[in-house]
């Protein structure tokens, strides 16, 4: 199989590093491209659509075909769009904890208010149109199982969020007629989005998708990447098998 | 302990084979009956009558006392009335993933409109009141975590559905009369039904029992009966115990 | 580490016994105090406020200070309010399957309806103001995984509960304004109080803390304490740590 990783906010490409190692060692293609505005491309006003179009053009300069599209957190939305643009390269999409915005809305838009809040002000103080994640906000909802040392390890990759991407309404039209083989793949200790039926990964978000095939497993939004990539590479494969 | 097997829709006994097995292994006795309509007994225009009268003059047939009476999926509203029947030969009742309607409710009335509507479909271009589970649905919905293999080597029994069984509303309120102890067992990647509050096997249908005993598992609708039995006898057996 | 385990309803210090031990091993300072009215102290009378009175002077008396203050249950709510006394001693509090009232409810407000009228006639039948527990109840509710002789041998600590402390209308204005870290550990076969989103120990009760870190876990409401403490000292272990 021909695995692309799409990572999501307040992160970077190397959040997959790991995983796409396993990925291969299981004989696997993977690749994890940066996107705009994030990593060593960093850019604070990158838009929704220069995220899009960068993955975009890294499959295709790559000629990638057959591949498993696989979105995490943000990345869900990048991958939604990602397949309204080259459906045909894709096999499978898999979403790992990710945000799926329906017709209309922003990935922001899937938070609780009080979140959205949170993040107003935070953009507010900001002065560049960033949201910088509090190291408590990022150790209680992205790496709650971890231990103290590998939760900050992880909280270094954290730059702070250009937000526009976050906070824009997405055409989501051609998505939602797209007939595209879809898994989810939630993890059972992920609070990075309030669980439960109103802002669950799942089956919430999951639950925009239609039909879908699910997959679950042990582990919060971000520990799993570093912690136990293995086990994530053989939940990636669960998933995205036929 | 004594187990009587009850199987669900879109297979037959069959679905029971390596679970009796284990059963067997570990020095109780097990039943896993062939119901009318079902199995070498198929017959499109079977009621939910026959199929519980079916399923008594097996146990009374048998003279079988004291039993664990288990009912999965579809199986759970044949137990409710197997229970009305022959309450006093029955020592627990164990819902597997199961249907639980209410006084006065269909087993399809327990699924989201939009499958409703899809069964509708399906048994219109049936031509003889049948539902055919097209592959897709039923991986997705009934084996998501099965390899492609076994997901399709499961399909084989999946013959199409009667459906009035599906659609009678059920007299049940003796049933809910009766004061028999109960237990649910629920395999958390269970997607027959949408997850949540709404539809979900637990709580939702689980939610209808009142008291009950709540057993969890790892596995999907259908997967661990075949790819891990002796995992899935251990949970009946941790649901039937007193 | 320092923790004080504040036990639930329908049992008394000895719950902790085992918990303790394992934590000590793993080099931790545990106590488990008896509170009012409870254990060796039982008194049918005693009132919420003495509960909390007396684990605020088992922990001054004894000048413990960063310590991890640990409720189970209905120990939740006292957590609560030692934590509004004694929030300089207090490092981090971890809500065990743990009723959470917001400020001016009950504990009795966090169950549905049916089970308040229930418990209103058990008291109204005890004469003294107590809810003794049926075991039926008690080995669905609190100890669903158990064995059926180690369900009995557990029930053998369930006096009558007082009931006061349980209906008492509880000030928490204070506690709601307390920046203290909070983690809430939940084992997901806990059907103590019904799952889901209205009345589940997660995400309803454990939602009330605003932000906090979730550990999730296999278990039941109080089999695990006794079954296999150093699985729960270490879940607990990942609950308190930085």
């Amino acid at each position: 199989m021909t695995f692309v990783l799409v990572h999501g906010s307040w992160t970077d490409a190397s959040f997959w590093s790991k995983t796409v190692a396993e990925l291969k060692r299981k004989g696997h293609a993977a690749y994890a491209p940066e996107y705009a505005g994030h990593g060593s491309l960093y850019k604070p006003d990158v838009t929704h659509e220069q995220i899009v179009q960068s993955v975009v053009d890294y499959i295709t300069s790559k000629n990638l075909k057959d591949i498993v599209l696989v979105g995490h957190s943000f990345g869900g939305s990048v991958i939604q769009k990602v397949a309204e643009r080259i459906p045909d390269r894709i096999h499978r999409l898999v979403f790992f904890d990710a945000f799926v915005p329906l017709d209309g809305q922003s990935v922001a838009d899937q938070f609780p208010a009080e979140l959205q809040d949170a993040f107003a002000q935070l953009i507010q103080a900001s002065g560049n149109n960033t949201i910088p994640m509090p190291y408590p906000l990022f150790r209680d909802g992205f790496v709650n199982t971890a231990s103290d040392g590998l939760a900050k390890q992880i909280y270094q990759s954290a730059k702070p969020e250009p937000a526009a991407p976050l906070l824009e309404k997405l055409d989501l039209k051609k998505f939602y007629a797209l007939n595209l083989p879809k898994s989810y793949l939630y993890f059972t200790s992920d609070t990075a989005a309030p669980q439960g039926d109103k802002y669950g990964f799942n089956p919430a978000q999951s639950g925009h998708l239609g039909q879908f095939r699910l997959i679950t497993g042990n582990g919060d939004h971000m520990t799993t990447a570093y912690a136990q990539p293995a086990y994530l590479a053989n939940k990636l494969y669960e998933a995205a098998r036929d």
